[in-house]
């Protein structure tokens, strides 16, 4: 039997469904829950995305306004922006796009982001939340939304032996956390582990974040496992993960899908965290 | 043969050349570094750990006060007094003794702890630092002492296995993201794991911390393993490790003894972060 597929529309449907429901509740009380995100210079990819979650946003009834910053601005500048926005009282959530231009440290800014309105862990007191589990912290969205994913397709972690190819602060390391969170046994792996495919193939549940396009294929992988595949890689104009989902869905018992797989439960998780936000920002 | 021993002394002795030297250096700038133990209430245990501390850091020519506050302190009396020490510029490093007394949430004061004299990781944005490798966080001072007895017994970790048994803040978590810095592939496992022999057995570095007396003995060691026990438990009065040393000597190839190896190695490992902490402060 093929592996089953985890289409992450199913996932979005309902979170959704839990978004619109915060954000009536929200509004309701006169919060009107505000994504910002910012973009310093002319950054094609990053305009992309902002736009992309922009739309999502808006259709789930929130603000999402996109601060395109000129090229030139420069760190000091930078920060006073951030400043300005953290305590800006009409905005809830606060998304930085990366990479920044090089005049400006990304080390010496991060800092700066307020953790209260911190809804992608651009400031490392976010990545600490994850790892000491304080819940009022937020996870990096797309590590975030492998576990919504997981949960929604009530993937059984406790116990488990995860692996995680890939050691990002992204995903794979504040996603071992959250793994950990959930009772699995976690291992991580990368570039300079020895027998990868050994090591992934152990794995119950099998994640891959390491950003080569279709690197994994059913020799990698355990009969039965449950594989994410958090990659996007862009190749010849075509979008990949990760997997090789052809070779891999004959052995795996189940496979999440790229494009309409992780990347779609993102932006949601990205809205969570901002209603999550608005709620703390607004007890 | 049966397993080395990874003696702390050795590891100590080095580390104490070097911490007076940076304290020298540091002196000769007019700077004499000054660490600073609270403690809340009648606590002996955490009394006793304060005083052998006071008396390794004078023996290398730091300063150490041990401050001890009423049991009846509450919450907004002990954060008054983490912002005087904050500010005070006498003192470069504070170490926050726990358990806190009940009426004090841990949870609501350790984002008090100014992060620039944090030096064992009690503010969660030091764990942070560590996860996305900040070199100006201190990890905890247990996980940074096997780190240091490892890099000083010359271990190589590049490639290797590594298997964490135990999850805590003050090791199993962090170490995670020590090792993985060192290019080992880390698997972290725990009370929930299944099969948990089989998974200690795949280590090529095996690190208990898991805080159960002898537990580990030769059927969870794969033969020529490196074995760090940082097991600190008391049964009758007796120090014991959470490694069955003379179960495992056989099989391992490196061991480090209880006592005698990673907790005297602690204690240095503050005063490393204490001369950092002076430096950075003083720069």
């Amino acid at each position: 039997m093929p592996a089953k597929l985890l289409i992450g529309k199913a996932v979005t449907q309902k979170m959704d469904l839990d978004i619109q429901l915060d954000v009536q509740s929200l509004k309701s009380a006169c919060i009107n829950p505000k994504l910002r995100i910012i973009i310093v210079g002319d950054a094609s990819e990053s305009m992309a995305y902002a736009n992309s979650t922009k739309i999502i946003a808006e259709k789930n009834g929130v603000r999402c306004d996109i601060e395109q910053l000129p090229e030139t601005t420069n760190q000091l500048e930078f920060i006073n922006i951030l400043k300005q926005r953290n305590t800006d009282k009409y905005i809830h959530g606060i998304i930085v796009m990366r990479p920044l231009p090089k005049q400006i440290n990304e080390w010496a800014v991060m800092y700066f982001l307020t953790p209260e309105k911190d809804v992608d862990c651009f400031n490392p007191v976010s990545a600490g939340k994850v790892m000491i589990g304080d819940i009022t912290g937020f996870p990096p969205a797309t590590a975030q939304a492998v576990m919504e994913t997981l949960r929604f397709y009530e993937v059984p972690m406790q116990g488990k032996e995860a692996v995680i190819l890939g050691r990002s602060m992204v995903v794979g390391k504040p996603l071992s956390m959250l793994l950990l969170d959930e009772n699995a046994t976690v291992t991580i792996c990368h570039s300079k582990t020895k027998n990868l495919q050994g090591v992934c193939k152990r794995a119950e549940i099998l994640i891959a974040a390491i950003g080569k396009a279709k690197m994994i294929n059913a020799d990698f992988v355990k009969p039965g496992a449950v594989v994410v595949d958090v990659g996007i890689n862009v190749e010849e104009g075509r979008l990949y993960g990760d997997v090789d989902t052809e070779s891999v869905k004959s052995v795996a018992s189940a496979i999440t899908p790229v494009p309409g797989g992780i990347g779609t439960v993102t932006t949601r998780v990205l809205l969570k965290h901002l209603t999550k936000a608005a709620r703390l920002l607004n007890p």
